[in-house]
């Protein structure tokens, strides 16, 4: 990520407020990918996601603070630094998990177990040149609606691509990093395999 | 949610972190919802999870420490113990968010803007008599997977059902509060008012 100075921070508050729960919810995926996988160039995203919600957070506290006019006003503007404050608590555990990544911490193997075995878990999936998913952009495949699966990271050779857009094309040979439940990772991992041609709501 | 004495506690160190781990989500999800729709009792559920998942930490401590023998097993189990605080601290915001549910505070407009239009955001889906989902129970649905809608709650008549389980069964009348994309929630919108008649990858 370039340096803070050059990064362009929403103009408004709810803009503000919408990236800084959109960053803090990637930033909880990314660590427990992080730990999952043992990558530290993750984890060291994590931390700078977590610098980035520290700037936005700024940025929605002078505007909202810069809003209250009467006392009905400063009551709800207070509810939007009480709401900022809980999602930089949810960022600042996430950031937390991370460290111990970059600490190099011997984990213990239920920390695996756990990610694994919960409701929703995180899983690697990869892309074979006779997926359909080859040469689509992630908002023409629309994962998230039509497999359950959120994509959090990609792999693309030695580089990683964190929370890709909408028009990020899927290559052959890609490694997609995505949050869902046990069945909706193995629904994608068959159509990234190549074994399923057709998929959801088609 | 009955007394705590009389709850049962997963028995071993993997399962209680997985319960953990699904319960802080969990809270995430309905403190998000209680939110959206001003629903104290919603609200409230959340802060009887938080209660549910100190008693989780407990016990894992509990169970963690006595485990510890040598130094790297305790490093490794320092690894839990580390983990399992981060998954506490996010469900500690979960409850500061709900806590505004039920103190009455005067929620700003942009609150329920934000958590509309973030990523994934929460969607109140009700089901009609002509919806196929009518009769199923949530396991042969699967619709996080089928339509990447996670159910985190259901109103049947005056009644909540938190946090549904497989077994549980589809009335027509309900309306499922879940998490999901945009396009997600609108598809099983779509499926709950019996306008689509088919299912994800059926």
């Amino acid at each position: 990520m370039e340096e803070w100075d050059e990064i362009e921070v929403p103009r408004n508050v709810k803009d503000i407020f919408v990236e800084m729960k959109n960053t803090a919810e990637l930033m909880v995926d990314l660590a427990y990918s992080s730990i999952l996988f043992n990558e530290e160039e993750m984890a060291e995203e994590v931390l700078e996601l977590e610098e980035y919600l520290d700037l936005l957070n700024y940025h929605l506290m002078v505007h909202a603070v810069l809003a209250a006019r009467r006392p009905k006003e400063a009551e709800q503007i207070t509810s939007i630094l009480h709401m900022a404050h809980a999602i930089d608590d949810m960022s600042n555990a996430a950031a937390d998990l991370a460290k111990m990544v970059i600490d190099g911490v011997e984990l213990h193997p239920v920390i695996t177990e756990a990610i694994l075995g919960s409701e929703e878990i995180i899983g690697k999936i990869f892309v074979s040149a006779e997926s359909i998913l080859v040469g689509k952009t992630l908002e023409e495949l629309d994962l998230a609606a039509n497999t359950g699966v959120w994509i959090v990271a990609v792999r693309r050779g030695k580089r990683w691509i964190f929370d890709p857009d909408g028009d990020f094309k899927i290559f052959p040979g890609d490694i997609l990093i995505g949050r869902g439940t046990n069945t909706s990772i193995d629904y994608l991992k068959e159509i990234a395999r190549g074994n399923i041609k057709v998929m959801g709501n088609e």
